[in-house]
């Protein structure tokens, strides 16, 4: 009983079984990277914002089976709709639902127990998604993994803006195409740790009545990791794996990625971040796009190697009722970053987005307790000084 | 050992053993109504942001000792920070004071085992406050009670965007004054509700320039009801005490202020409120004075009455492991509204508030399901539909 919801490249949806009760959900998610354009003083990607409400006015359908790609044959190969197999929008497509299968397999096998429900949901404009849920599993208390890939039409003052004001003529409609993999993975054991990961690609076609224009792209991302206790061994790994891919592509990219990681996931209001970070991009486009089609995929296929021989070491160990009372504490803090600052979230539910897609990223269980204060040289005080002072692990 | 922070008339701090690892708190948590102020298009009260600017530069100092009165004697009987007994102020102060230890009194009386820590601070500028909290107690698992009393100059540009931009002469600094007792009560048994109250008052005095202009006052305040489960005997009396503390003043009170109530704690991007309501009112000023003192007196003397009974009630049923994984996801709720929507919470993180005195308001524990539903008809299902929509308890 596939019937889905939510456009979001975050996270989509599954059944509802008490629509009566609750406001039908009217508009789809709209992906993490609006708001930062919203914000932005000079927004890089102005055509997102727009991409948003487009897709936000429409209502999505839930599917019975997985299409081969929720891209179109069309007449014109080089519409961002088209199924050409070459593009890089098909090839992203693909490298996303291949990593959703991969890190899916991966979990099950490492969790044991419990297994992924999935939904299936398409868009009447353009496009879909697959939305892969374990909840309450041996290992994981609560994973996510979804994939979404959306297309249409964007209003012609989205393009003029993007293009600058110095032009007179009114173009028409512009298409876009937007596609992403997102996944929140929330352990039971207090010593393994959190992960989430996400990649994603923006495209935008020329107009229809200017067909000579550039088309533009961005590519956007990152993995990071929020443990609740520091294994030096295993945040190197982490870091590693992370700096490996990224040295395949460009020495300036882990150390530059790695920053950008440690600062987006800030909690302000705390002068922490909610864990010890990995590598974060947005608004990419300044480099081949081959090159970045190839990063992403470098980046998305390292998650499994990334994380799981850490699940793998940890998720026996045994504990107690403290260390897990400190791993809630950290999961109130993650609680925190997601609906006070995270951009996706933020716009998603100032916006209208489906909630349980957009809210699947918190954890199960967290806590809060009034003024709590590690024991100075204690293990709970060096994870939260990590969070603090960053480090460079490697 | 007092040794407290933050001028908060929500909540107030405790101490602080690892400075070192945190950044110290440079700045006031900001009240409730400023945020009000800024985001309502036609601010009935423009003082409020300014006031917050204020309060928030100056840091608060640990006291030891509770003074009679956080007023100030000075020169001016007529100064809003002078102590005259018969004063507005301070008649508001010993109400606040006088209700903060017998709701807290009530509350170690039920509990029976937790007591409440205090902590009491001063601001050099002016006042200070007294926090209380009781954690893991024997039947409320975290509670909050404090007060504050706050006062100083606002920037004369406050006092001219009050008046209207109709004067060229520009006033002095103008004498601001803000005092209020805030309170959140999270029991264990999933069958005993939560409740929130807040109750505070506002004054400036005219500029030092100009001594004939009037003086100006407002008052705010609430007390809401947040079960799990619903007992249509315990949401009925506590409506009824309610009504009739509101029934004493004015009969449209409690019609205004119960819909009042369900429209600001309203979750809107789940379209359902944080619980059952109660009444809530802000930047009241267009009654008599002395009344609406009176009324926010009779309002905080009936807190122990609408509440206490239903706890002794409620605090000793049995209940089953479902019972309380359904309360932790409403404490999710509450979560959800208190950092997503609360103006208070909102405007304390985003400001520099102290946040252990801020997000005190939140639940030990909490949690979010994947996608949970009520089955219709059960137990759960009423209460989220009375969450959707509001009911006419009495």
């Amino acid at each position: 009983m596939a019937k889905c919801i939510s456009s979001s490249i975050l996270f989509a949806p599954s059944s509802s079984s008490t629509r009566t009760l609750k406001p039908s959900p009217l508009q789809f998610q709209t992906p993490k990277r609006s708001l930062r354009s919203m914000l932005s003083p000079r927004p890089r990607n102005p055509f997102s914002v727009f991409i948003r409400a487009t897709v936000a006015i429409e209502k999505e359908t839930p599917e019975n089976e997985r299409p081969d790609t929720f891209l179109r044959a069309t007449d014109d190969p080089h519409s961002s709709t088209a199924a050409s197999p070459n593009s890089v929008r098909a090839r992203f497509e693909k490298m996303i639902r291949e990593a959703q299968d991969e890190v899916c397999a991966a979990i099950e096998a490492e969790d044991g127990v419990g297994k992924f429900t999935e939904d299936v949901w398409s868009r009447a404009g353009g496009g879909g998604g697959i939305s892969r849920v374990l909840q309450e599993g041996g290992v994981w208390e609560k994973a996510g993994v979804n994939v979404s890939v959306v297309y249409g039409m964007m209003p012609p003052e989205a393009y003029r803006a993007a293009k600058g004001g110095d032009s007179l003529e009114k173009p028409g409609p512009v298409p876009f195409f937007a596609a992403g993999i997102s996944s929140v993975l929330h352990p039971k054991n207090p010593f393994a740790p959190t992960l989430h990961f996400n990649y994603r690609y923006f495209e935008t076609d020329a107009p229809k009545d200017a067909p000579g224009a550039p088309r533009q792209w961005w590519f956007g991302g990152g993995t990071d990791l929020t443990p609740a206790y520091i294994f030096e061994e295993d945040v190197k790994h982490f870091h590693q794996v992370q700096k490996q891919a990224c040295e395949k592509f460009d020495p300036s990219f882990y150390p530059r990625f790695k920053k950008w990681c440690d600062d987006y996931f800030l909690i302000k209001h705390r002068g922490e971040r909610r864990g010890l970070g990995g590598i974060f991009f947005d608004d990419l486009n300044d480099y081949d796009q081959e090159m970045l089609l190839a990063f992403a995929t470098e980046c998305a296929q390292s998650v499994v190697p990334a994380y799981i021989p850490i699940i793998n070491r940890r998720k026996e160990t045994p504990f107690t009722d403290q260390h897990k009372a400190w791993q809630q504490l950290r999961r109130g803090r993650y609680v925190e970053f997601n609906l006070v600052y995270d951009r996706g979230t933020t716009f998603g539910l100032k916006t209208g987005g489906r909630i349980e897609s957009i809210l699947v990223s918190l954890p199960l269980t967290a806590r809060w307790e009034y003024d709590h204060e590690p024991e100075k040289g204690s293990e709970e005080w060096k994870l939260l000084d990590a969070c603090i002072n960053p480090k460079n692990w490697i």
